[in-house]
């Protein structure tokens, strides 16, 4: 089994990568080949035993995917894409990145030929979905982002399926609630405060709320997503239909909600480091997200989250602070 | 008043570059300056006092799309386009005209900045949905083309969709339901039988019927797609609000009631000039069309379309057959 994973060097990519160099298998095969590519370079897996490619490009510049692809890898896990923020301020950097780096790495797959077929896990994302919303967006709800970002992802959507459809690959696209707790810094998704006032605060920190309090949306931990991915490989043609990208489940709450479990979990004095600084480009791009969600395709397949808040705070604690708080 | 037109020399291109001219203005405006492009040479419109630029070229080709914009057109109507039969066998050139063409057009009117937002009107289609339907399509059913032509077509409203929301441009897209009866001859279109088993038997000539005449379908005269077209030119922005594509309306019959009308206008022995001959690429196709479209937005916002298909098979002997049938 020969995987290949774009955006690797990100922090899902690192932990997926790690994820299945500790797993051995995926799909009940051994894994004896990663190609892991990125912007910037990726670094070699510890502990893994097979062959590993490390390409250090950008996938829309001439050659890239046709590299990345030129192994036939058997799967291919595309994370690669600049987040929300930045494909709001850089209209053409977004474009560049998630829309052509997208459809190079699908051209790429479709040019390898001779029954070639691998399966094409898609990181979307609920950004595909614009207000005015429903009480919780069905399956079926119309793609009308109010974001590029949104648009590159809804586009890539109907790009996979087309590609799916006419046989060059084999897509499933899962729309990735937003990842809470993430890790590390902060990076430029305008939701990235939603992890900033969990993240920042159990390590001591100050962190700033850009939003009301009342501000609803739903997470998934990093360690959720990671889960989500790997179902997905797993997933076949079959039980997926014509209909191949799906929101995934998540822990649906305020901010006031988050900030309740941090206090339970890590006390008022951690809570307390949260600092409210109204940001309106954030109150923008936020107000025409999405907040609930009624993922029963994904529920049906088998995909699991977290049940509450103070599980996504748990899991945080345990993978990355080794169990402890500041 | 300065209008642009790509696919001028299609069929519809060249009944709206007459239709504009006939009337002389467009939302109030005099009609002083037309930009015609298409891959074949658009011809000079007779009777036309203000300036004509006659373009030639591919707009997905380097410079093309630029030279269209550089005179700032007022308004917009990008109707260029490989039909769908066409998309589906010829895959690569189904996305460069499609997407690539579309793309090109509207980089190129951001390109020319300095406050340029000209009106554009896209020419959609009712193939951004896929089967399964309900029995009547929303305005708000999601898009799930099963087709490449309409993978493209749901792309290029969602690039019109960012383009408009990011200032660019002030865009609508109309999705068109099939266009009937097509003057002229065949084209690639696997919609073309609906059209060709009207007009030809009119033309005294024998007509294939590839699918079953229990197919169900929703059709509009070439003339009320020209009716839609400047009538989408008038829209405005707070009419339209973020969701800037809609279906239009249009007659919803079987082959077997398009079959009767003609029967009805022209006689039974025009109508047994039809020869059943199933054709399995086209019933596929069609299989994953729409029938029926609850074309709410549109009633409200003023299209309008034929009652019955009588009146649609009508409009074809008046405008295309000085009233004369074969």
């Amino acid at each position: 089994m020969h995987i290949l994973i774009t955006g690797a060097a990100g922090m899902i990519g690192r932990k997926l990568t790690a994820r299945l160099v500790k797993n051995g298998m995926l799909n009940s095969r051994t894994i004896d080949r990663l190609t892991l590519i990125d912007v910037v370079a990726p670094e070699k897996p510890a502990g893994f035993a097979g062959a590993v490619e490390l390409l250090t490009g950008d996938l829309a510049a001439p050659g890239a995917a046709a590299k990345a692809a030129a192994g036939r890898p058997d799967v291919i896990f595309h994370l690669a894409g600049v987040v929300s923020g930045e494909a709001e301020t850089d209209f053409e950097k977004g474009y560049h990145v998630n829309l052509d780096g997208t459809r190079a790495l699908l051209e790429a797959v479709r040019a390898v030929g001779n029954g070639y077929k691998p399966k094409f896990v898609f990181t979307s994302s609920i950004a595909v979905f614009g207000a005015p919303f429903p009480y919780a967006i069905p399956d079926d709800f119309h793609l009308t982002p109010l974001t590029s970002y949104g648009t590159q992802k809804a586009i890539s959507e109907l790009l996979l399926a087309d590609y799916t459809r006419r046989g060059f690959l084999d897509g499933v696209g899962i729309r990735l609630p937003t990842i809470c707790v993430r890790p590390g810094k902060p990076n430029k998704a305008a939701s990235g405060f939603f992890s900033g006032i969990i993240r920042e605060p159990l390590a001591g920190q100050e962190a700033l709320l850009p939003v009301a309090d009342s501000v609803r949306h739903t997470h998934a931990s990093p360690r959720a997503a990671i889960e989500f991915l790997i179902h997905a490989a797993g997933l076949t043609r079959e039980q997926l239909g014509p209909r191949i990208s799906l929101a995934m489940p998540g822990v649906c709450c305020t901010v006031a909600e988050q900030i309740e479990s941090l206090a339970r979990i890590a006390g008022p004095k951690v809570a307390a480091r949260i600092r409210r600084e109204p940001d309106e480009l954030v109150v923008r791009i936020v107000s025409g997200w999405s907040e609930r969600f009624d993922a029963k395709r994904a529920g049906a397949l088998g995909f699991k989250a977290e049940a509450t808040f103070d599980d996504i705070i748990r899991a945080h604690i345990e993978d990355e602070l080794g169990g402890k708080i500041a």
